[in-house]
């Protein structure tokens, strides 16, 4: 399993507006969409980059992982997302390698992806995801 | 000033030899560079995903500004690097949009790159170094 490209970069945001105002203004990027995730207690606004996406995070409830994270760190990057060509697939090559997994199984997530975490225990402090069309 | 695309994703690591072991048997990637900058007082090893690399991040003195970040908040992504047509442009445009610069002027960094860093607490958290060849 090796990833073709990263995805995404998910960033913690406290205040979408102002986030979105800052990559527009200041980075020169437009976002193209914006979407809530209930799911996940999240609004997300991306951003492209090459063939990169920046998703920025905004916690639409206090017990949100991305609001605890906030509390926690701080705002500022949240997850790195890999593509993978099958992310059940990954996260089983993973677990086999003795990595921790968040989701034992791929679930959906923004953008309609298909998406599961390695837990940053395992990962060297970096949350990853992987993640597949 | 818009980055055409995000040159690396800098990730701060304690011990640089078991992270290469990572990223090559757990992610499936090569590292295809390892090198010393004196000047940061850090070891770094290259990965490339797609049109972004990995750089990872170990220091190799305990002022090292990794050291410090790792003992902050502990291992995990330290910086992201985007590629602009010209450094100093760049952080001149920053600088008058309002955003607070480490560098003022552009300086050496890794691979040879003409680098310089925006404050976090100007860019909602995220360490952003402007690079160029």
């Amino acid at each position: 399993m090796t990833p073709s490209k990263i995805e995404h970069i998910g960033i913690a945001v406290a205040n979408l507006d102002e986030a979105i105002k800052y990559w527009e203004n200041v980075m020169g990027l437009k976002c193209y969409n914006i979407e809530e995730v209930a799911d996940q207690k999240v609004r997300t606004a991306f951003f492209k980059i090459g063939e990169v996406k920046i998703e920025l995070l905004e916690p639409t409830s206090e017990d949100s992982t991305i609001a605890k994270f906030i509390a926690n760190k701080g705002q500022g990057v949240h997850h790195v997302a890999f593509k993978m060509e099958d992310t059940n697939q990954a996260l089983t090559e993973a677990e086999e390698k003795g990595v921790r997994l968040i989701d034992k199984q791929a679930r959906k997530g923004a953008e309609n992806l298909n998406i599961g975490f390695l837990h940053p225990k395992s990962t060297l402090g970096v949350l990853t995801e992987f993640c597949c069309e």
